[in-house]
């Protein structure tokens, strides 16, 4: 039997402030997001190792059955299914930096490319894309990407008032999660960290407890082997 | 940076099949889910210790921030807090026994009374309550209670046809949750197992592990002291 105050939760999430957060970032145990060299063909880049495999880096979301592309039926409903299943209630928008868009760096050589994405990206909201290069919004199906070249706290304040009224989601990579970091404008975050290393490549931290002066820290072992690291404000 | 395949999970959101669901159901480390001699003043009844407290079960939910009855901001924001949160989604009618409405039993002696839920339902959806004595539907706010005197796989039916596309939950309380079991209607649970003992009273297990002939089961522990029991169909 469930008590009447626990059924009433979802009265709460009418009312809540905004929040900004982080939701499924992987990182290897060193800490490491994503290599250098990223390609069209090679998105999340070269570590010491060899080619980084997101397969790997997201091994624990990919058994879920929440898994969009999982091709046959099945896949895990515990722990880590609840938090893929959560991507995208109550957000309104993200901010992702350039990187995450696309390979492209400098000038776009070409408009017409429209990220690697497809036609139907799963952001369904306003993406607003952290880029020094600016180039007009455009939409594919539900999802319209805006090119800021902006600080932080501009690109969050643009991004805060298109989410109306529900939270902020900061996609990535790992320098524009940093970004957001260092200028404390992050409310939470879930990182999970994979059973592997990578040698090289861009750091999100040494170890999660870097950031405990700031957050609480709540550090879950799950059996796939992956660690589901969750960090809210202190 | 989050890899395409991820983003791309909340379409699967959209042709899953229905599932049937219990969700954030507590117990005691003895497995007992609620005690005897329900009234209206002490809706978990009594264990061989004394009266059952909601609040002593279900303490790890009253820590997270999306915990409703909250009278000052905080809270955590970690595992519990999804577990908490994903209460409503995707749930589109609910099936409780007659004692999650109410302690009344035998036939109604007042209509007029609406049950132990208030004028504003946390459920938001149609409510199917099993009982040997029918009365009127009646909608009260977004929640509309019907009654049945049905079996589980009739009142299952209806509550699948009502929750239009969406999954069903079965929201307790212990028999009516182990009557659904027996019938094997149930796709996956999560059930939270509070340090504590009671004695005696409603059980639903011996152990979880009772139910691995049908069920994977994960047990994840938390920093709140709970440990969290997932199931789904092997």
């Amino acid at each position: 039997m469930t008590p009447r105050e626990q059924d009433q939760h979802s009265h709460s999430l009418h009312s809540r402030p905004q929040r900004v957060r982080v939701q499924q970032f992987g990182v290897s145990l060193d800490g490491i997001g994503a290599g250098e060299d990223q390609t069209l063909e090679r998105p999340f880049g070269r570590g010491r190792f060899g080619d980084i495999d997101p397969g790997e880096l997201f091994r624990w979301a990919g058994a879920t059955a929440s898994w969009t592309l999982r091709t046959e039926p099945g896949g895990s409903r515990g722990l880590e299914d609840y938090l893929l299943r959560d991507y995208s209630h109550g957000i309104g928008a993200e901010i992702m930096g350039r990187n995450k868009f696309g390979p492209v760096r400098g000038p776009w050589p070409d408009e017409d490319w429209t990220g690697w994405w497809g036609d139907e990206p799963p952001f369904r909201c306003p993406v607003f894309v952290l880029t020094h290069h600016r180039r007009p919004s455009f939409t594919l199906a539900d999802t319209t990407f805006h090119f800021l070249d902006a600080t932080p706290q501009e690109a969050l304040q643009q991004a805060l008032t298109a989410a109306d009224g529900k939270d902020v989601r900061i996609g990535g990579g790992v320098s524009t999660v940093r970004q957001f970091l260092d200028a404390d404008l992050i409310d939470e975050m879930h990182v999970a960290i994979a059973p592997l290393e990578f040698g090289s490549g861009l750091k999100l931290w040494d170890a999660p407890e870097d950031l405990t002066d700031r957050f609480h820290l709540e550090k879950i072992p799950a059996p796939s082997g992956a660690t589901h690291c969750f960090f809210w404000r202190r």
